[in-house]
């Protein structure tokens, strides 16, 4: 199987033929016409994933976010950047092609990243409407016996919260990534915290002027509010960790396997 | 003294004529023809910060950044919301005028807000260049000196890290508040980290895909990079500490405190 026939059997098993005519998912690097060896599924085709991808044989890399640190991983920047040309030698003299698989992947039939992370988490038949990963029903508990939860289940040594970790909470909203940015609305996340009446809200990345402050001042005034901060990666990791077992008997005869790119942050 | 006399006497003072006609710096509530009790500075006005203004007798608070969740204080989407209704009837209740101080703040003679923060953690002539409050040379430390120095002076609990903590440093970065966002171009973080080969960026705000992914490829390249994230509040809460100051002489008979609005998050 070629780079192109991985790629289009990916998006045609998650979207059917609603295939996006312009997208963020690009080949990065490579050349669509290679014979894949074998596949990694990663977060984040970091330095140390693309390594890992080298000794376990793989040529193909599919990440999730972007390899070269912008958005639309524009390059037009870093043609004279010391770890841009040290990355790019190290994907060119090891022939590695790198494809972004994000687009397609949160708008297929079902959100993959999300479903990948309610297998970990174990939240499939908490979803408050069918269908709608973003608020759950969960047996009550307390914001710290759920920051609890979420440090096993996805493997972290420290949780940010904003909240009293004594808090009851049952109604739990997930906004992975950079939803939890609010996808160009600063105010859809408190909409949907508002609007579905919901006690703590999990987020992937954030910003401290909007969600931040609107819980911080919820719990001031009393209100039952929360928020988790775990995180762009841990969020989404999950995700691309299930992906590695979807995608196996599709590409038949190629390995593939996951590579956890990991939380980038240590606590002091 | 009243509430618009305040306003213009605070901006003449830190602008001199260049007074902005559209900026984020709106009074947010109150009468501009309000004679003027007390004034409160504080990074934000949450509703602690406004119970212990009020606690204060002042009924004037000067805030660097929005009162009601986003970043232009657009209140539409709020006109039903149990947060919003009741901080406003807190606000009106008590009849206290809020100003935002942000965008004229940091369009000083110099940055005011920088000025506060270098005041806090004495680098005033550790500049790399004039009046260039972006970038400092300091005496050779290590990561992990240098994040216990920064959470000493800030009085921060936990510190988040993209690096080794042993890692030697002496070029150091600093982008406070949104700044780290790059102001509309990703990235800007990362050139200026290039571009004066800085060892450590210290952030406000950051977001995963940008400078945190660049700077954890540099490290495992074996580059000498590295991150620190002391947040948005933290990093620019000593601006306003440090106003109170400023302020006084300039409104005599009106007494000026500073508020700490304090850092939302706690670590579990």
């Amino acid at each position: 199987m070629k780079v192109y026939e991985v790629i289009d059997t990916v998006i045609f098993d998650t979207c059917g033929d609603r295939k996006l005519e312009k997208s963020g998912d690009i080949l990065m690097s490579g050349d669509p016409d290679m014979e894949v060896t074998g596949i990694v599924t990663s977060f984040m085709a970091t330095v140390d994933v693309i390594r890992k991808a080298i000794a376990h044989g793989a040529n193909m890399i599919i990440t999730h976010e972007p390899t070269f640190y912008t958005g639309k991983d524009d390059i037009e920047w870093l043609e004279h950047d010391p770890v841009y040309l040290e990355k790019k030698k190290l994907i060119e003299d090891n022939q590695i092609a790198i494809w972004r698989f994000h687009d397609h992947m949160h708008m297929g039939h079902t959100d993959r990243i999300y479903d990948g992370l309610l297998k970990d988490i174990g939240w499939e038949e908490q979803m408050i409407e069918k269908n709608q990963p973003h608020t759950y029903e969960i047996a009550q508990t307390t914001l710290g016996e759920l920051a609890e939860f979420f440090k096993q289940k996805l493997n972290m040594s420290v949780i940010q919260i904003v909240g009293d970790p004594a808090m009851p909470c049952s109604r739990i909203g997930i906004l992975v990534g950079g939803g939890s940015l609010g996808l160009g609305r600063e105010q859809m996340p408190m909409e949907l915290m508002r609007d579905k009446n919901l006690d703590v809200m999990v987020c992937g990345e954030i910003v401290e002027w909007t969600l931040c402050a609107y819980v911080n001042d919820a719990k001031m005034l009393g209100l039952n509010k929360a928020m988790l901060v775990i995180g762009h990666e841990r969020s989404e990791e999950s995700g691309m960790k299930h992906m590695a077992q979807w995608l196996q008997p599709l590409v038949e005869g190629i390995p593939v396997s996951f590579i956890d790119a990991e939380e980038p942050f240590i606590y002091l």
